[in-house]
């Protein structure tokens, strides 16, 4: 087992860029953190090294031991950790399209993360988000996701092709809004369906909105006003996929 | 209009003490940022004072102009505000018990304040909070709210005591649970109902889950797994208020 007890070593310091987007971004890695993400990541086989500054309770490879004061220069956690993984992007393809997620630039990384959790809870096939979508690998975002990126494919891309190719594919697209929009009790599902949720200020993008087969409305009362993951919940539990 | 120039001055000195629940506690005050929560808060009538940096464009007579200085020292946003409402603690009762929210020792600001927004939305008459739960004042709990903090009675009580008068009455106590629970299809709308959610980690404790009248379980396939903000969601709009 490897050790390493300077903050200063090159290693320390090359794990300490993955904390910024460019740093992910460069390298194809990411660094979570805990026991719990820690085995989510293993199982789904993309974790690279482990850093401890415990006794490691992993059958794995690459662990390096090393010091609380490493462990801390690396946690985003104020009260520092003691187990964190790099971990390899996932470059995962959509295995079936009879349930879709678009996200429309969401800018929240709880948001996100929560939105991902709740899509692989109600079965959904794949998460795409568009290019402005706040960056996957930021550490909010994936505790958010509880473990749960690494249970489905989330793709970032241009959303309006997107929409175009799924629509050709026969996937009915259903956009979320407040304005001239069907209840969600009148939409009724479909063997194939995408859902585009969009910016927790803007809304979907009036392009998307005109491009969507439908549009849908949560039905409410008063306030009309939803956060978007709490919304993403109610939609994705309604039209749930089977599994 | 009163001028104040000093980070030093008394008052400012007092208004940052309201950053800690301690300061909320003995004054019964709290803090707001923002033109969208100030104004909401005018609506409901609990603003003390408005302290600006700009050109105030509100009809109230409490207004202290002040420098940007003044205001870095008494925002939460690192970029600043150029509003701040001194707000007077709400101390509303339920009007009405057809649609109850008990939240049993919820931890994170973020997920309390999105469920009272949740709340809002779908015509709950109270959200009651168990002492545990995380204080109401929180700017992470208020920014959450939306404003929906100021349109709903959220009331810090004994929810085991809480849960016992509520059935006197007549109101059927549902607690959300994994384990030996009917799944949400099958547990009929009733005209009085309190919903229970549970801590993040923990869930709903055991002695409340035994109290309630019936167990409910969100239907998911595999990750099972749920934001709890998330899940209050997907309950409220199933079961949500007429109004």
């Amino acid at each position: 087992m490897e050790r390493i007890d300077s903050t200063q070593n090159a290693r320390v310091k090359n794990w300490g860029r993955l904390h910024q987007k460019k740093g992910r971004d460069e390298t194809g890695l990411f660094l979570i953190e805990g026991m719990h993400l820690t085995e989510e990541a293993l199982k789904a086989g993309i974790v690279e090294t482990i850093i401890t500054d415990t006794e490691p309770a992993f059958a794995f490879e690459h662990i390096v031991l090393t010091t609380p004061a490493v462990m801390h220069k690396l946690s985003q956690n104020p009260s520092g950790a003691h187990v964190i993984a790099v971990c390899r992007q996932l470059k995962k393809q959509a295995a079936g399209n009879s349930r879709i997620l678009i996200l429309d630039d969401i800018q929240d990384p709880g948001n996100l993360g929560t939105l991902i959790r709740t899509a692989v809870s109600f079965s959904f096939d794949a998460v795409y988000c568009s290019e402005k979508t706040c960056d996957l690998y930021n550490e909010k975002v994936i505790r958010a996701t509880q473990g749960a990126l690494f249970a489905i494919p989330v793709i970032r891309t241009d959303v309006e092709k997107l929409t175009a190719e799924l629509q050709r594919q026969g996937v009915q697209v259903v956009a979320t809004t407040l304005q001239e929009a069907d209840p969600m009790s009148a939409v009724e599902a479909q063997p194939a369906m995408a859902f585009i949720l969009g910016n927790e200020g803007n809304g979907v993008r009036p392009s998307l909105q005109k491009a969507a087969d439908r549009r849908l409305k949560i039905e409410m009362n008063g306030f009309e006003s939803l956060n978007v993951a709490v919304a993403g919940g109610i939609i994705m539990y309604r039209y749930r996929g089977q599994k």
